[in-house]
């Protein structure tokens, strides 16, 4: 339930009980194969899609409400998830658009002229999410960054600030840490690096980094199948990973 | 104005102008003979210090109630200020305490239960600001940071959050360039770093990092006065400074 309707579609007493034109967006990304994805939601009856969001209750923190919502939309508890910026102009998008297209969804004369909206970004295990849509959509679907329709509201510009600032905390925040399996190969690590940072980077370089920074430990096994000879195995270590997160000193750049 | 009080004072007809439950806090950093300092405000008749704050109007951005509050306690037009972080838990602070300490200040009726503030941090030239107090306060007045008193609400908690931020920030935003005067010598620079990081950097290592980053000038003229040899002064190359900065390359640790 993305911005100003997430209080259209509950019952009078439950409204009482939301904070006011406060709503929460969440860009929920994952990786698979060498792909950065994001979490997106299909409208009822159309084909609009925008992000995952919802209000925040009265009785519920900021952050406790972007768990729920998370939650609910992908089935995980244990989710890491960071605050990176309060969208509040004046008019974030073209009110009189949405309320054309989502006419059959949302009834018009219920959406709020105004709400602000704190974005967050979650990093997710690709494998172990459940997308789920919720009261207005019909489908939660994962998207290729680099494939994103243009979404509602002023959800693409989300996208694009959510990425910045991932890019801008590469070096203290446990990126790879959430977004890869517990065993990848390196080629996987700096892909995974390349789509946050946008450019390519170079295999040897960055190798020779990752390994003289101590963070991931080479496995005994190889990964399996594939023409090419089996690459191997690494897993985050993460002691040596979160000492280095505090100093800020994990730059992959 | 800081938290949930800022609608208090003002009259009925322009409390409907505000976006309800929803406040910043500004925490304003200026540095001066080599101490990093934060403006902080008395409140009337009590020794209750607390962060610069207030309400969003319904027809201004957040971004620009920021810049309009900011103008009120500086006088500053034009300030480099960024959001950092969401106050968004329900039980912030203990409402008890701080209705008996104000009392004499706001009628303890007309705090609200919950309020969510959003953290800006502002950089500013300290020799260019003139502080100026808000209708609930008396005193506007610079604070070095490690001599912070225990404030009202949970402010002494953002300080540290911004302070978090700004360290974490350091190699991608113009912090040395916002804090400092045009003119400035190595020393200030090193001991800025030193603030915002928290520990001691070596001289030697300090300056050959910042001249092999090109990010200074050094000028013709010399800082004056003062016992020992006069210090070369130097000045920002913007050009050089910017180009880092996008790229997140400006690492001083």
């Amino acid at each position: 339930m993305p911005d100003t309707v997430k209080h259209v579609g509950t019952p009078a007493e439950s409204q009482l009980s939301l904070l006011p034109l406060l709503t929460l967006d969440c860009i929920i990304l994952g990786f698979h194969e060498d792909q950065l994805r994001v979490l997106l939601l299909r409208w009822k009856g159309t084909q609009e899609w925008s992000l995952p969001g919802g209000p925040v209750r009265k009785d519920e923190s900021v952050d406790a409400a972007a768990h729920r919502i998370l939650k609910e939309r992908t089935g995980l508890d244990q989710i890491f998830l960071q605050q990176f910026h309060v969208f509040g102009d004046v008019k974030r998008y073209e009110r009189e658009e949405i309320r054309e297209k989502l006419k059959h969804v949302v009834d018009p004369e219920k959406w709020y002229e105004r709400a602000v909206s704190i974005g967050y970004y979650a990093l997710v295990d690709y494998s172990k999410v459940t997308p789920m849509p919720d009261a207005f959509t019909e489908e939660c679907q994962w998207w290729d960054i680099q494939e994103i329709p243009p979404l509602l509201f002023d959800h693409n510009h989300m996208i694009d600030a959510a990425l910045r600032a991932l890019r801008m905390q590469l070096s203290w925040q446990p990126i790879g840490y959430n977004l890869l399996p517990d065993q990848f190969t390196m080629p996987e690590l700096q892909r995974l690096y390349e789509m946050i940072l946008g450019r390519t980077l170079d295999p040897r370089n960055f190798q020779r980094k990752i390994l003289a920074l101590g963070i991931v430990d080479r496995l005994e096994a190889r990964r399996k199948g594939g023409a090419h000879k089996a690459p191997y195995l690494y897993q985050f270590n993460k002691a040596r990973y979160e000492a280095l997160l505090t100093e800020g000193n994990l730059s992959f750049s």
